[in-house]
């Protein structure tokens, strides 16, 4: 087999040796009108892929997966109905491969809360075929969840703004931040740095609030106005009633003490989680809200309309992700996968490359 | 001693015989040119009443302690910098009696988070006086504080607005509560039955959820335009991605299964909090936010212009807040906080009435 049947990738078959990657067919979705088929050529590597393959949000994924939801490639086929990408093009696919487009939450721009939405790895789709990521040589997915990439943005640096670039980008811009909003991006990783370059480019002025004080030269090299150590003992007194948006970035949220970033927040404000911690928020009193009466909640990544206005905007500002690029390769995965568990010195994104090398040209 | 040094009042002196009321002198702040002394004629009877008496939020509440924070009364005294009320008028006074009125939430209409504020009652004035509540013969507030209550509001009808009134309308103004919203009120005890009202009076279509079936005719009678029982099993799946707000006004959610409730949110839905616990939340996951992208959160009462607003929306409209009355005593006060404690029979809220033939006439 291979394609147009099956992609080559690179697969975990065990979550207990979750970082052994195999090389495997897997068997793509019956090709439909409205599809796309692209040739990978990078594939960024998130903390969700690390997540999901260690078993530390669910156990029962589906095996042997293929994670990688960062894509990028060229376009080699384009169905009958696709009108926004041609063969050639280079498209980029993210966190969501597929919902129904017909619910009110899809007529509302909100099809990533769509109740038959099908993430890129690991979901269903609708004829059956389990949902296989980037980490391997072709994807298939609805046109609606592909995106021509502008000209200007080089292909590695592109890729995790796919999942990363939009998760942290979709709640920014919907809780209005802009000029005149002090917004604190907590956590300075993947998706933090992102945090920070949006924040700054949208206009607001922009604090990094890490425990890791070794973080502060780069927060404020991406932008960041101040650095906040939140190890120091009274951290949050000095900043009461600041900041407008809290955009939590870090997955470490059941080791904070809330109510002293809840009261950095000004009056109705948000914390607002992207990263999502394996384990529960520390436990919370109705009570822990009113000082400030501000919220906490979480987002899935970002829509259609969210995805192309960051890319205009990264390619009109000029803004580079800050990624490192790792050959794909069954060691390439491993180790990537690995220093992103380990939080080993990920300055800020790996992005997976070469695939020619190993996938051939697939044109 | 007495007026004007000191209030006459029906004062709880153990937590452990919370509902125990002893009649005392209780002092009095000190008269400033700001100041409005209000002789009161009646008081609502409010959860949290109850909550400061029995410790069930803090146990080193101040003592003797006089609680009310739903106060109807005379002006029979005011301060020459007094602009907004005169001797006669008749005035309400709320949750809060004081803030600096300088600060930066303050200048922008939300004095309900001054880090300087003033609770009516167990909080220390800037004079060190303890603040006394409306279980008594008088209250001396900051004009800032009290409201004239417009002529067509009976005075028992509308003293509850001054807490429960306010602390429900002002997060469903703030949410965005009106026409083409579907909005649910969880809870209908005093705070829920005016969360349907307001809802109701706003324009939204408003959805009563109770665990007490035998709540449904109420609810339907107060507007609702459906009742949901949220001990059915699964009552949650027909309503999934239905409601902008769910305004929490019960205060077991310790008991709630929480991501129910989610699901039933638009995406980036509010759960809104207004009745707080004594016990902590249910355990939650960052992961429970993310199917609706919803937020939760709580607010603390409302700000003045929003208490304008809304008593100015029950003048217009006619709204009719559903009060037993009860007269003020020893007695009465045992009965009220014992019934709201029970939750025995409170449809849908208490006022304390006929002062003067306890206290007389005070003008």
């Amino acid at each position: 087999m291979g394609y147009p049947d099956t992609t080559d990738a690179f697969a975990v078959t065990d979550i207990k040796k979750w970082s052994e990657f195999t090389r495997k067919d897997l068997p793509l979705k019956k090709f439909e009108e409205d599809d796309v088929d692209i040739a990978v050529d990078a594939c960024g590597v998130c903390a969700s892929d690390v997540h999901t393959i260690t078993g530390g949000w669910r156990e029962d994924i589906p095996l042997p997966l293929c994670v990688g939801h960062e894509i990028i490639g060229k376009v080699i086929k384009v169905g009958s109905k696709v009108k926004n990408l041609k063969v050639g093009d280079r498209a980029g696919v993210g966190a969501q491969v597929g919902a129904d487009l017909t619910c009110n939450n899809c007529k509302a721009d909100q099809e990533n809360y769509c109740p038959n939405k099908v993430d890129t790895y690991g979901d269903p789709h609708p004829d059956g075929t389990i949902a296989q990521g980037g980490y391997s040589s072709h994807v298939r997915v609805h046109n609606y969840f592909a995106f021509k990439i502008p000209d200007v943005l080089e292909t590695s640096i592109a890729a995790p703004m796919l999942c990363a670039g939009l998760t942290t980008y979709s709640p920014l811009k919907r809780l209005g931040c802009g000029k005149g909003k002090k917004v604190g991006i907590i956590g300075l990783g993947g998706l933090g740095h992102f945090g920070v370059l949006w924040a700054n480019a949208l206009g607001a002025e922009t604090y990094v609030l890490s425990h890791t004080p070794g973080k502060e030269d780069n927060a404020l090299k991406l932008g960041a106005k101040e650095f906040i150590c939140t190890n120091d003992k009274d951290w949050h007194k000095p900043y009461a009633f600041t900041f407008d948006i809290l955009l939590n970035c870090a997955d470490a949220t059941d080791k904070f003490n809330l109510p002293d970033y809840f009261g950095t927040l000004k009056p109705n404000g948000f914390f607002h989680m992207v990263g999502l911690p394996d384990k529960p928020l520390p436990s919370l009193n109705a009570q822990d809200f009113l000082p400030s009466g501000c919220y906490i909640g979480a987002s899935n990544i970002g829509n259609r309309p969210e995805m192309e206005e960051m890319l205009e905007l990264a390619s009109k500002q000029k803004i580079t992700s800050w990624v490192q690029t790792i050959d794909i390769s069954e060691k390439g995965c491993k180790e990537a996968v690995e220093r992103v568990y380990n939080n080993d010195n990920v300055r800020f994104r790996f992005t997976l490359v070469n695939y020619d090398s190993i996938f051939g040209k697939r044109a």
